[in-house]
This record gives structure tokens, sequence and C-alpha cells, in this order.
């Protein structure tokens, strides 16, 4: 097993990793689309939905526009997936359109999260390291009891992941060394921005994030410093008793 | 009683506030001057190194100086204070303090504090809104096991207290209103400057801050919103149960 006695703090990612957005969005829009007589698949939705994310934040990491929190982009790409399947955004009503926004906020944790996090809380310092603004990351922890010591991301750092800023400013406001810090995630691309920072790097297997089809993450794409089956697994290997 | 329906958080300040910083830094420094033979009185000192408290961050609120967190301030005032008495900082070792400069880390949270907030916490987002930085929050949270839902202050919003773009961007944040959001905190000034951002507010007397000769903050200067004895005080005037 990897030495792990100059590790401090976890920081981890959230979509996927901590929490399972697939299947709660899709219950969300499931309604939404009910509701409206809309003939989409649900899931279909949100995973078209899901696609818009990484190009929405590639406009920041470029420098084409200044940084907007995620709540911002996931409404924006609310609009423009309903334009994709020729919907009208403009015949619902803003109240309704931010309802359904707010699911990202509502996203319950995998079964092994809460138990996992609350063992590792008592050795290291653990915080999201999310892309998820931090009022979105607050509301999920309250209402799922996620026992965060504190809400960084790309809130705090004003850029998104993969950027390497991310992950050197969070290990500067944690006052600590890159390799003091862990990089917990479902996600290989989020890893390796991690460890070309000098941060240690731990992988959780999540092979449903993406359905019982999934094709991508579904294995340790590089010899990463822990790989674990979930995040009770990680605490296990981290020596955490239950 | 004052209307605190629309309240959705609560903003507290921390040093004075929610932990009594002034008897734990004196017991330290205390240890610090006696393994050095230095014969000044503890409380006399940690009171001086405070004081250069606030002219260090007014460097920084006039736009004199970049933003640098807190942790910087203490430990150059570290460096000034000694200085004061005459004592040569370059005759201590760096690590020593270090080690000194972290106590600010470490304070106590006044006796009703942690059930104060956790019965406040049921019903409302509560976050330090201090101008510590976010490592010194978290190891003080951690440590004393303060039960905030995520660590907001000047490190995240890259400004101190009492600067009208702390409340401002940090009610942004939170995404909600002026108006929706109180900062409770022991000192006149810091709701003052709270109060002209449009928040509510709520005056929290701690008579000992300063120890048994305070002067200052005795009374709520204004008419607050809400004015209570201690933290237990306040969620009982805001209808939380014990």
């Amino acid at each position: 097993m990897p030495d792990n006695s100059n590790i401090k703090a976890l920081l981890f990612d959230v979509f996927g990793t901590v929490v399972d957005w697939r299947n709660g969005v899709a219950r969300h829009v499931g309604l939404f689309l009910n509701r409206h007589s809309i003939p989409i698949e649900p899931f279909e939705f949100a995973d078209a939905w899901r696609r818009h994310y990484a190009p929405s934040m590639e406009e920041i990491r470029s420098g084409q526009r200044p940084f907007v929190r995620l709540d911002t982009l996931h409404r924006e790409n609310l609009v423009t997936v309903m334009a994709d399947y020729g919907l009208d955004a403009s015949s619902i009503s803003p109240e309704e359109l931010d309802e359904l926004n707010h699911t990202w906020h509502r996203r319950d944790p995998w079964p092994d999260s809460i138990e996992g996090l609350l063992r590792l809380k008592r050795r290291f310092m653990i915080a999201p390291l999310s892309n998820g603004n931090i009022r979105l990351i607050l509301d999920m922890a309250k209402r799922a009891a996620l026992p965060w010591d504190a809400i960084l991301g790309a809130e705090v750092v004003r850029a998104y992941k993969p950027s390497p800023q991310v992950y050197v400013d969070t290990v500067d406001i944690l006052g600590l060394k890159p390799a003091e810090v862990c990089m917990v995630a479902a996600h290989n691309g989020d890893l390796a921005a991690a460890r070309r920072c000098g941060l240690r790097t731990a992988f959780v297997l999540r092979s449903t994030e993406h359905g019982s089809s999934q094709k991508s993450d579904l294995r340790a794409e590089q010899n990463w410093d822990f790989t674990a089956a979930d995040l009770n697994d990680l605490a296990t290997q981290f020596g955490c008793p239950t």
C-alpha cells in the first residue's frame, strides 16, 4: 500500500464521485416533462443537459468569458438543451425553470459516501473540490448531511477544473504542499490534472454514474496512488476505523 | 420581537463573537515568554498583538497593499509587537514563531457557542464571516466541532471587513437578498457596516472579550434587529428548539 502518512487533506470531486446526479436529475426532469406532456425520455434529456456542461465551462477556462458560477451555466444550458429538442424555454415560467435548475442542488450521495466521509474526516481535513458553486454544494451538503470541513472549489478560486489554477490555489488556501493533499475522484481526467500539479491521487470506481452502459472511467487509467471500490474502501485503505 | 421569517442565512463574526481569543492567546503567549525568560505580562502582550490587527488590515482595505490572508498579517504583527517591546524576533527560530502564530487557529468557543450554533443550524444556513482565513477558521472549527455549513469570509471575497464588498459579495455567493441574511456579531462596527449593505443584524453581548475592564461593545449602540445575551439566547429568540 502506498505511504499516506504525509497526507493532511482530501479534496473530493462531487458530481459522480460523492453523489449520484443522473438518477435524481432524470427523476426531476421526468416530472417536468410529464407536466408539460413533452414526450422525451428523461434520462436522455438529463444526459443531454449534462453534455453541455464541459463546453460551457470551456468558454471560461479559455478566457473567452469571465468566471460565472455553475448555477448560471446550468441555467443557460437548460435553455440550450430545450432548444436542441425544439422546445421553447420562453413558454415556461422563469420560476419553473429555476426550480428545475435547482435539481443539481439536491442530489443524493452514493450509499457509501456519508460513512466513508465520516471515517476519513476523523483523520484528514475533507473538502469538496467541485466545479459546483458554493451555494449548490452547501445545499447538497445540508440536505444530505455531507460532513465537509469547508467548501472549496471553483467559485472560491474563480476557475474551473481541470485548470491547474484550481488545484494550485486550493492547496495554497489550505497552507499545504501539493504532496500533502490527495484529490479523490471517479474521473481519470480530474486526477491527471491534479497529478500534474503535484497532488496525490485516489481513483474511486463509479461504474454506473452514466448508467448501466457506461463506457468511460471504468478503470484507473494511470497508476494512481490509491484505487478504491468506494469511499468506505478508501477509508479502510487509509487505516480509518469504522 | 422583530419578524425573522424571511431570514435564510446567518453570518457570524468569529473572534470575540463565537470564540474567546484573548484567554487562549495569552496562555499560549505566556508559555512562549516563560520559555525565553521574557518578563512581559502575557495578557498585555496578547492585547498589544491584537491592537496591530486593525491597522494591518487597513493597508489592504485602503488599496495600498494587495490582499494577503490573516495568517500573514498575524505573523508580521508578531514580529512588530516583539520589536515594540525591544525584542529581536530574529533571535527566535521561524518554526517557533510559526507555532506561536498558529495560536489563532486554536481558540475555544464561548460556553454557549456550540449548542447555540447547532440549534440555529437546524433552521438556517450558518457560516462564519470572519476576517480569519479559510484554513484558520477550518482548524478552529475542526478542533472545537463548530458546525458551519460553509466557511465564508475575507479570503473567499479577498477583502476585509468592514469593507462593504465583504458583505455584498458574500450575500451574492449565497444567492440571497441582503434582507434574507443576518450578520451576528459582538461588535457594533461590524453590524453597522452590514446594515449599510442591507443585511439584518444581531448583536451578541460579549462583555469580557477584552477582559474584565472592557470598555467597548458593552451595549447595542443602534436598534439592531436582534440583541442577545449569547448564541443560545439568539436561538431561543429565533424560535429554534433546544
